[in-house]
């Protein structure tokens, strides 16, 4: 049975956004819709245009008998804009005020639409990099390392204060909190990661960097490496900072307690981000 | 500027399938691409065709001036059947076992694209049921609640087994661990979920159902109903369950230390879960 274009284009954008990053031959669609590779060609023609002028992603092309395409997802300028905005204006409602001055936010962590728009802004930023896996602490940091995870394709591996029976051996270490100098302990795991994996390592709230400093040192017991370093939110409020080369998407400036009020700006996200997709002007 | 068929086939796939269960009025594509309503509905009766062969889910039509297209996220049966068998086999590999006869589980969490697959097919086993809000309990359980509610596009709230300054008040019961007998905590920030919510459990692993019958318990403080129960795996090796309505994807029946083997086959999906997508012999 034959596939007319319209079919073809409709199954194959679903298709091609559920396997980012994996290398899809032409031959496979071929078969798929029973098409000469001609029209294939031109129905990815179609959905590379389609998916960079409209902010979400690009295809790359591989040529050769071992080649084919694969869906790389990008953000655009526009979409992440509105997005980091929308972060800012959730995150400054003083009902989230908690004592201590601290900010309830757990909502937003469990907010599916929310949470994949910003792993896909920290996919985004980190997309020419070479990513093997992405660590992230337990809770609050499972659900944003798992929205990135699922744009770039790389398994996530969870960081644990303890350890539990269901791990199997696991490698722990002792880390200084950052911002109230108390000695944590993290564990990971042993065969949750390789020896000289490349880790994307993500969380969701920096204060001094403590946990994060942490973790670049769990790796190394790994021998792994930091790929890179991205945040949900980092905090002004903090004297010295332990990590330097991070991208975080808002940044709380400030909370007054008793007039109730929090400060809530873009993040280094800019600054750090250049490639954009060119979206037309809407 | 005009939009192409062919371009908004695209995009308007992409758009739907980031917003299940979102109305979206006609008039919204219209606006989006410079295009007649007819034009429109016709993309919307390809795309939904097409959705439906390739078991991606349905297209809902609300008529009327509130109404629009609602994109429904449901599974094929051969879809099912083929994550099902796929979660099995990776689950039979004697490495997964530990001391004591438990089983490494933490990389299949961890795999987006797995996750993903698991996400889907417990969102399709509820998907005409009434659901607020999905409920899981920290660590393992995140992911998944998190991969179903993308499908469901419901908020996850996370059940931690203790208490932490960013959760506000919270409520906390006991409950015992149903195989090993053992009094424990669990706590849910007081904010995370409202009153009379609809609920949908779910959690990685089930043996006698001990956390999740801590769950039901914790929903009754909270006034609200349990939706439905799903679980990836539940084991057989148990005496009395203490959850009967539940949906599973595979259930591990025997775990032979001695001789290191781990056999595991379907759980209750096909009995309990019978709406799947018509799909075309391929």
């Amino acid at each position: 049975m034959k596939f007319r274009r319209s079919e073809r284009l409709v199954d194959m954008t679903h298709y091609l956004l559920q396997k980012p990053r994996i290398l899809v031959p032409l031959s496979f669609f071929a078969d798929r819709y029973n098409s000469a590779k001609s029209s294939i060609s031109e129905d990815l023609t179609i959905i590379k245009e389609t998916f960079e002028k409209r902010g979400i992603g690009t295809l790359q092309t591989v040529p050769g008998a071992a080649g084919g395409v694969k869906f790389i997802s990008r953000a655009g300028r526009a979409e992440a804009d509105e997005a980091i905005s929308e972060l800012c204006t959730l995150m400054e409602n003083p009902d989230r005020l908690l004592p201590g001055g601290y900010l309830y936010m757990t909502d937003l962590i469990g907010n599916p639409q929310l949470i994949s728009k910003v792993g896909k802004l920290l996919a985004a930023a980190f997309s020419d990099r070479e990513i093997d896996t992405i660590m992230t602490v337990a809770t609050k940091g499972i659900p944003i390392a798992l929205a990135a995870a699922m744009y770039l394709n790389v398994p996530v591996v969870i960081v644990r204060n303890d350890s539990k029976v269901t791990e199997g051996p696991t490698v722990s270490i002792n880390y200084v909190s950052g911002s109230q100098k108390r000695i944590q302990t993290m564990v990971l795991s042993k065969r949750s990661l390789r020896e000289g994996a490349k880790v994307l390592i993500v969380d969701d709230f920096m204060k001094a960097g403590g946990t994060i400093n942490g973790m670049i040192n769990l790796l190394k017991e790994f021998n792994a490496s930091v790929a890179g370093i991205g945040v949900l939110v980092e905090s002004e409020d903090t004297k010295e900072r332990l990590v330097d080369d991070y991208v975080s998407l808002v940044k709380l400036k400030d909370v007054d307690v008793r007039s109730q009020q929090i400060k809530v700006v873009e993040g280094n996200y800019f600054s750090k981000v250049s490639t954009f997709l060119e979206e037309d002007a809407k």
